[in-house]
């Protein structure tokens, strides 16, 4: 066990976007994505992991075991024969001790070399933007004064495509795998010969000494990944899989002079062929796709090339926001991994990471609305696509299917609907993409109902379905009915459950016309807002000024009702009762709401936000961050469900569930109140955090639930990468905090920081400007502009106007007395 | 690689009734069943495996994972730390060779022993009739000249209960685990807060040295279970679990003088408390049912008595038919391994075994009526109460849910039915059951239809809405619509998919009104007689009459449009084209209908059945049994589905699909083919091979599949155990060539055996007599009776009328001559 603290494990290189781990052994597999279009990889720092194609449930590529005892044991690996010792440049499977070990996960790539005897092995691992392949570029070089002759072994497990059946339906696949081999590539053809119109290939550009694709042949069956009996003994079986578990392994025997290094490029692929032009001949896939495929990619120059333009493209998505700030740990989570984990969480929704199986959920429709609030600025046009396809999950009625698939874009009918916060994310993200974007002509957009190309209204019609959706569900307090739940998916107050094989999630067994949401009742106030100046916006008074009126009363219905003195409530149960409050024996308070009706202001005047936020301090703060509830529920409540199933301290029960804290963060900025919004900042910011050993996950990561303060181990984060925690946390710090906030008319510019900071700058692309924008706090205040310039010339008000620009210019901002 | 012959892993020992392994590295796991009531476990001859209560999807106890690397990593696993060897008894984990290894797979019990350095070890797993725990009796000797210090530990992975959820919804479940660690027992009591009035534990009889309860903290988080760091530094860590993966592992310091022994139990029991009962004080389990499971079970008398009681458990079941022979290896069959096969069978339908992932598919509707047949003789009051579970799943119309689960005995929404094969099958087995007990009350029997309670109607009943589900559903040929499939799940031809990511079962996208099978045709005659014959016996002539007309009018549809020259036709498809005809070019001929029309003797009279079994013989006939189809399909048909998608040779498409062999043994045996019909016994029955390398699975079980004659491995035999050819084999060794038949009025004595055979003796129970069957065979012929006498006394025709008889009889059968 090592000193907790960071630098036992790695450390960050910036200048190269890098995470640069040291130590083979972290506490957990720290982890990295490839590609960003249609080919995903995961990739561990010991280079476990997986391939798939769209959907990590449809179409996985390679086999991965999760839960596994060697934990993370499964990937893409290289093992090297030298004489008697075998090892790997990842360190793992064999766990040779290596003579040097780093790992750089950078963006969109990641590169693992390792040294052992005077050889070094680099191998770089990416996928290029544009095609479906993964490529593997190795480097290995004699250090040492002999000449070495050694065996290279390439080894990754075919997935049999459907990652579920794949794990469970044996007694049909055993019988199902096939391969064919030609040259020095490896094709798997798995149900090719059926309904599939797809295959992949492992290909290395060198002549092989030998090949397997016989899992059983190349490791022995009783052997585990450390132990392959084809390197063991230096003998590749040239083995052809029928059945059982195809794997793909090349051979290649390695000459080195003293100094002398060899390049090879292996390539991962994934090929969609067209039915009538599937076979070469009878039962001979037709490989020309994969020749083309290889020869854009196959040798070393290519690869370096694409691995150029990786960079670029790179480098241009996060141009598009860069901050100088006097703390290189802000500009690095503000510059590079923030606005990366807003990339992955954008391709990934909740569906693959280290902690999720690739084969439940698909994407979520709340979770990929919001995952989109940090995502406009980087590639604006897909997240239009993204919104669209959102609400075309949506009903006439403005309720939405939960999730949808990425490979078919449809609804799931398995988990169903009735979320009711879900239509108003709708509004969210859509305000928000027009925000950032202008670009209006996504309302016109007609979409579809329920995923049926014949039923479509406009997008601003689903808008408005959104909205209507929480004023036809309300309940006795004029508040929204919460259905199967709200954000919190543990909250179910219509769902009795005493049977433990019951999903809490789909099981609805109360009317659910009693239970409300205050959470909702903040959301509706605060998007309800956005729909109403959308309205106004585009002219529509009449609409405007109806949807305005359903706000006020929202308004009025959470002061009368959902106020318990020294916070907001949480909701109403099935029986009406008050949750969240202070009469209540557990959980006496929650966050959600604490932080949706502070960012919307709800009794702003009357000091309730103030009151809220004082009481989320005082209840739930902690070191490492706001605990969801407290005091945790200590034994099942059948009125509450499934929040109150997790041991204390542990996610929705307790736990600090990451992805709400930003709320109160950027309520804390509605009072003005900088120093306290930033402090809860810096709690979470990975880069922030120094006690890796407890925290376990990657330090350049967002988790979603960090153990809160009733559990064994506070502190311990779980369940990294994919969580609203990451577009949260870079919504907030961008516009709330630094205060670059894009309205419909250009960019308001009202920071909200600690008062200790002079200033900042920041380089922000909008609307196709380069906007450069310094930030002076001479009188350290927290909030508060005194005065803009653009490009030298005064502004009136906050509100920046690029559209007469050119290219780019330059803007100013004096902050202090007051704003 | 050893020699292919089976003397190199193993050999039978027949007196103890026990296959006992000598090599560990066996070809696959070679596994056994624990438990035959309730609690269930699987073990490996390495210890491997994981038990569940009752239904090994809902409520598994312990974690496995499938398909692993190592193979068959992971189960009740006891590591000796001896100065610095490490091993264990079963040479798995940690794969140290052992001086000494056997695993002697018993009747409900497996004993696994290793010696190293000195040291031999013994463990001998069991599940005792009546309780839910698992008792493990280990017993470690010195045989070395000095003392010993030793350290044990045991090691067993908890799976949180849901083995579906388990293997998925991590960023759940690594928050959830929980323990409590009570002296020497450890109990797991994860989600037992919320909705589970259930906790298991795992004891030991010894004081302990330490424990650990989190697997990272035992094994160290990148080691496999062939190191765990706490065995390998010798240290347990006293670890409790919080969440991530919850273990049980037991440390116990031994110490042993030269020649002394040590005995120990460990046990890993199961228990339900009641709500109002569940919890000793808040947070803390009620361990006092524990404690009483404990009292009864954990000393080492009282491990030994309960080891002899299931002795004698096994001794009263297996001696319902005994058969001596001049084949030792046709006695172990009959005798052994086949009854034992069809007590798994009965038990685990399809669910659990290391072929099928006991997630799936819960108990099936066909599956455990034919598993019946075989287990009828063994506990007929647990068959009635299993054909009332089954008949409860029938719609008021005659269908059925397709599959039910164990846990709830509710049909299977998911699956739904359509399968209209299904129906027979509930006639096939009750006619069975009243055969074997004579027990008519069965029919009289409330039974629901669609598991509603409210909505009941006799057993008799069900019955003629199975009957009559057929004459509703017929085609245009007259001939039964098939549905979306009958006994071949794998020919789906009203499923026309493109789509890889469907479900050939639960997918209909053709009207269904064309498509039919001559398969349930046969299966209808058949069935349909024993359905006549009922209601004949029964004194309801009108419906045997109304029966019987219809089973004549399925006769003669079957000649008119069934007969395709040299065989009978398989199907028509859903175009009206024909299915297994001379005409087709892949697929000419197929096993079913064959066999089935054959057992129903359809156009016997005509020559029908002896040219369509010599077909069987000439075109599907191998030297590792028949294949399911000829010639293979070599490329996908759409308009057949599932079938044309294996690869040629597998499963449906070509592969030796055991289940359906008996019935070309039986239909043999109608034509008097004593030879031919055990020619192709002894292909199939597991004690006669003897090329085990080839053949992989255990050598004393079944398989579902032997790889067929255009499979690139023909005779590799794969998903063993879990399969209908035990019960059919059974059947058809006992019934048809023995030729001990229950009737309604006795036992019908009509043998159809080789040639060669000169006689044999059978012990059979009847209906609470035990009966003592001489057969002589002077004559040399396959089939015909010339004499039969009762007590001495001859007996006029085959049929032997016991129930005048006392509590044993004598009976004598003489072949020869005219039948």
């Amino acid at each position: 066990m090592t000193a907790d603290n960071a630098a036992s494990y790695g450390f960050f290189d910036d200048e190269n976007r890098e995470y640069v781990v040291t130590e083979p052994r972290t506490p957990y597999p720290w982890i990295n994505y490839l590609g960003s279009e249609n080919f995903f990889s995961l990739i561990s720092n010991t280079a476990g992991g997986y391939s798939f194609y769209r959907d990590a449930k449809f179409r996985r590529l390679t086999r991965y075991r999760y839960n596994n005892v060697p934990m993370d044991d499964g990937g893409r690996y290289f093992y090297i024969r030298d004489g008697e010792t075998i090892w790997n440049p990842g360190w793992k499977p064999t766990r040779t001790e290596l003579d040097d070990y780093s790992c750089r996960h950078g963006m969109g790539y990641t590169r693992v070399a390792g040294a052992k005897n005077g050889l070094h092995c680099d191998v770089l691992f990416f996928v290029p933007p544009g095609d479906n392949v993964e490529i593997q570029k190795l480097t290995l070089r004699n250090d040492s004064q002999e000449e070495k002759q050694v065996q290279l072994f390439s080894l990754l497990e075919w997935c049999l495509w459907n990652a579920e059946d794949d794990t469970t339906n044996f007694q049909r696949n055993y019988s199902t795998g096939e391969v064919e081999v030609e040259n020095s590539t490896i094709y798997h053809k798995t149900e090719y010969r059926e309904r599939r119109n797809h295959y992949a290939f492992y290909h290395c550009n060198a002549e092989l000494a030998g090949f397997d694709t016989s899992r059983d042949s190349f490791l022995g069956p009783y052997n585990g990944f450390d132990q392959p009996e084809a390197v063991t003994s230096g003998k590749p079986g040239n083995s052809i899989a029928h059945g059982w578990s195809p794997i793909a392994s090349h051979a290649v025997d390695i000459t080195l002079a003293p100094g002398e290094s060899r390049e090879l490029v292996f390539l991962l692929g994934y090929l969609e062929v067209a039915e009538e032009h599937k076979w070469e001949s009878p039962g001979v896939i037709n490989k020309a796709p994969a020749h083309e495929l290889i020869a854009r990619y196959g040798t070393v120059e290519q690869a370096d090339a694409s691995f150029a333009e990786l960079g670029t493209y790179w480098e241009n998505l996060l141009g598009g926001f860069q901050l100088q700030s006097h703390d290189p740990r802000l500009d690095r989570m503000v510059n590079i991994w923030n606005q990366y984990q807003c990339m992955v969480t954008f391709n990934m929704s909740r569906s693959a990471s280290f902690f999720e199986a690739g084969i439940g959920r698909g994407m979520g429709f709340r979770d990929s609305n919001q995952d989109l609030l940090g995502f406009f600025h980087l590639q604006p046009e897909r997240a239009r696509e993204r919104i669209l396809d959102i609400a075309a999950t949506q009903f006439e009625d403005g309720s939405v299917y939960h999730q949808y698939q990425p490979l078919t874009k449809r609804g799931n009918a398995a988990i169903g609907g009735n979320f009711n916060d879900d239509p108003l994310w709708l509004i969210c993200s859509t305000t928000a993409y027009l925000r950032e974007t202008g670009d209006f002509s996504i309302l016109e957009q007609q979409v579809p109902f329920g995923n049926d190309e014949n039923n479509c209204a406009s997008m601003l019609e689903h808008l408005r379905r959104s909205f209507d959706h929480v004023t036809n569900n309300l309940g006795p307090h004029k508040l929204p009915l919460i259905g199967r739940a709200d954000w919190n998916d543990c909250l179910n107050l219509n769902c009795f459950s005493t049977d433990p094989n019951e999903s809490f999630q789909t099981t609805e067994n109360k009317a659910g016309a009693i239970a409300e949401s205050l959470m909702i009742a903040g959301a509706f106030v605060l998007y309800g807002t956005e729909y109403t100046d959308l309205c106004r916006h585009l002219g529509d008074d009449a609409e405007a000024d109806r949807a305005g009126a359903a706000v006020r009363a929202m308004e009025q219905a959470v002061i009368e009702h959902g106020w318990d003195g020294e916070w907001f409530l949480r909701a109403y149960d099935a029986a009406g009762n008050k949750v969240g409050s202070n009469e209540n024996e557990e959980s006496k308070i929650f966050i959600e709401s604490q932080g949706f009706c502070a960012m919307a202001g709800i009794g702003l005047e009357q000091g309730l936000v103030e009151k809220s936020l004082d009481s989320v301090q005082e209840h739930l703060d902690t070191p490492y961050g706001i605990v969801l509830n407290y005091p945790a529920f200590t034994r099942y409540h059948l009125e509450y469900g499934e929040i109150s199933t997790y041991p204390p301290g542990y996610k929705e029960n307790g736990g600090i569930f990451c992805h709400n804290n930003p709320w109160v963060m950027i309520g804390e900025t509605v009072l003005g109140r900088g120093d306290q919004a930033y402090d809860y900042y810096c709690k979470q910011a990975p880069a922030f955090q120094d006690h890796v050993n407890l925290r376990k996950i990657e330090p350049y990561a967002y988790a979603q639930m960090v153990a809160g303060k009733e559990a064994p181990l506070p502190g311990e984060a779980k369940n990294s990468w994919l969580t609203g925690t990451a577009a949260w946390n870079y919504h907030t710090i961008t516009e709330h905090i630094l205060g670059i906030k894009p309205r419909f008319e250009g960019l308001l510019l009202d920071p909200c920081i600690p008062t200790a900071w002079q200033g900042y700058t920041v380089q922000r692309q909008f609307r196709g400007k380069q906007a450069s924008i310094r930030v002076h706090n001479p009188d350290g205040v927290s909030k508060g502009v005194k005065r803009i310039t653009l490009n030298g010339k005064e502004v009136a008000g906050q509100i920046v106007d690029l559209s007469a620009c050119g290219d780019s210019c330059e803007i100013e901002v004096w902050m202090g007395g007051a704003g």
